[in-house]
């Protein structure tokens, strides 16, 4: 077979998905697709007035994850939660899961027992049933799921719905997630450093450990909108960072956005851990991602029933495309920003490769 | 951590998979929910009177094909192929499809687009739109599918739907797809013997490797039953061969069958690979497995409109359940028939560990 060979690396992630929506595009859409691939969850019609949702996600060992850094328990909600968070973004509650398991021969019936616990424990937490399974041997840990949710016709979500003069608003703290990756990685650099002699302080950081290792998908929070009347022009989950989902919800709306830095809201544990390693905390949310918080944009007449509502921020604005993505502080004044990072934001990169999600990016690749 | 390791090859695939439905067994069910973990795909309520169907099925480099061995268009169209059977065995046919793909970096962007590529044609083949996607690097190529399909509520087919006195049918032919496994893995010692000198000769047996390489879901075969006016009691899809196959219908349908030697319809090609390898052919169909033709049941008053489909056999009857799960021949008369094989039936267990499925069973780990 003669074959000429180009390196994956010239495409990365975005190349690939991108490439992958292109090669099929010859495929007939058929009328009650609504959302195909570009959008958190792609969104069918399912009946009348009712539409399902339906997302993929797989963590890989090595890749997403270390599994000697990470409980099998931990590891089985957060694959359920970053799953279930993309449903979540659409507006949607989630009611189906399957799992495909490859499972490497070196782990015990135990390791996999308490992977099926945290499936179940999360399973349970979003009220959604395990449906199907596939179970194979593997190099490394696999894990892909795949759920399906369901969201009134009314109710659905998009990227792309955000308008001129919207309000651009985020649910939760961030930046918790990437500061639990630092005190992990700190605390294994010291392991290796001194050995059994290590006895590692993991109390004074409990919070964005959890934040990293066992987030929550914001179904709380949707539930809560429509409690308070409130529905989101556009919405997505933040899994690579701030900057990176403004930029998604700014391309497919059309529209530029401002991020107001000093709104940006943090958890302290947050705050004493960019303290200790002297980050600057602001990357920290704009570029760490695997919060799992919302980032969505409200009209201007629903934006006091977000300020009233608990554990909403207002964070910035919706403005003509014209403007670009830009960053505001006192300090900067107004800054273009780019999606993948300030210049002076370079994380270790083999560290990033190992823990991190989108290793494919250029950044980090 | 104190753990105690139990090794994972004491479980086995069916028990995990088993071990998975215990250990979630404590979520709540919906009363939309119509048939979990246990057969092709579960099923759930969509609209008044109609039903969807979800299934997940993953290929795993090195456990389930083998990349030198299949050309990336094939693995493409192979894995859409599986998992859409899965669909047709429960009589639905496949609407969207979302894939979770983990590429080893020393892949060719030429072999992505080629992956790609038998993925486009899969799922024009079967009518089907690619709604979702993630990709990662991983260490091995790997392949996960889900797909949704839809199905009337009076036209879905279980696999415990069976009575006693039903035929037990099956469609098109079986055993090639192990027929074409026997020839590449002959061919690769050939090339392994003689290296450049070696000239395959794959002329002759284009038929069984394409059952083996490129294998068809039959959704051809529920479309030409709906218009004859078949619908089958039970059905099960063929991944794991016959003797297997039945055994799932039989258990859950609480019933026996006998399934009859001599009616097992074969393809010459396939004849004349066993007769190459002096093999006992009847074996190929009932443990070879990866045909993906369906295996079902009919009720005596459908038997005629089976007789009258081409493409259609009759191989046997569903009988109490005290008789058991039998095989009969003129040479040897009723005979117990095990799920896993005939005693003297002793595949190659390494060449299996590379490209067969089920690597967990017992009789091959």
């Amino acid at each position: 077979m003669s074959q000429t060979f180009t390196p994956l690396s010239t495409l990365g992630e975005f190349g690939l998905i991108q490439r992958m929506s292109e090669r099929l595009a010859g495929v007939a859409r058929s009328s009650r697709l609504i959302e195909g691939i570009g959008d958190d969850a792609a969104v069918y019609q399912a009946s009348e007035g009712l539409l399902h949702v339906i997302t993929t996600d797989a963590l890989i060992e090595g890749v997403h994850f270390d599994r000697t850094f990470i409980p099998m328990s931990f590891l089985g909600y957060k694959a359920i939660s970053v799953n279930v968070s993309d449903v979540v973004a659409m507006n949607a509650r989630p009611l189906y899961a399957t799992i495909a398991l490859g499972v490497p021969r070196n782990m015990s019936v135990e390791m996999v027992d308490s992977l099926y616990d945290g499936l179940q424990i999360g399973c349970k937490k979003y009220g959604m049933e395990l449906v199907g399974g596939d179970t194979s041997t593997s190099h490394a840990l696999y894990i892909s799921i795949t759920v399906v949710g369901e969201v009134a016709e009314q109710d659905v979500v998009f990227r792309r719905g955000a308008n001129v003069g919207d309000f651009l608003c985020v649910t939760g703290d961030v930046g918790g997630a990437y500061a639990g990756l630092k005190v992990l990685l700190d605390q294994r650099q010291a392991l290796k450093d001194m050995g059994d002699q290590y006895e590692p302080d993991l109390d004074a950081h409990q919070y964005v450990i959890q934040r990293q290792l066992r987030p929550h998908a914001r179904l709380d929070m949707i539930e809560a909108f429509k409690k308070a009347g409130i529905k989101p022009t556009s919405m997505i989950d933040i899994s690579d960072g701030i900057a990176s989902e403004v930029h998604h919800i700014a391309t497919k709306s059309g529209v530029g956005a401002t991020v107001r830095i000093p709104a940006l809201p943090f958890d302290p544990e947050t705050r004493a851990v960019a303290d200790q390693f002297m980050d600057d905390i602001d990357a920290y949310a704009l570029f760490g991602g695997e919060d799992y918080e919302l980032l969505f944009t409200v009209d201007p007449s629903q934006v006091a029933l977000v300020d009233a509502l608990e554990g909403c921020s207002v964070i910035g604005n919706i403005e003509e495309a014209t403007k670009g993505i830009r960053a505001y502080s006192p300090d900067t004044g107004l800054m273009p920003l780019h999606p993948s990072g300030y210049q002076h934001f370079n994380p270790d990169s083999e560290n990033l490769d190992v823990l991190g999600p989108d290793h494919f990016q250029d950044s980090r690749s």
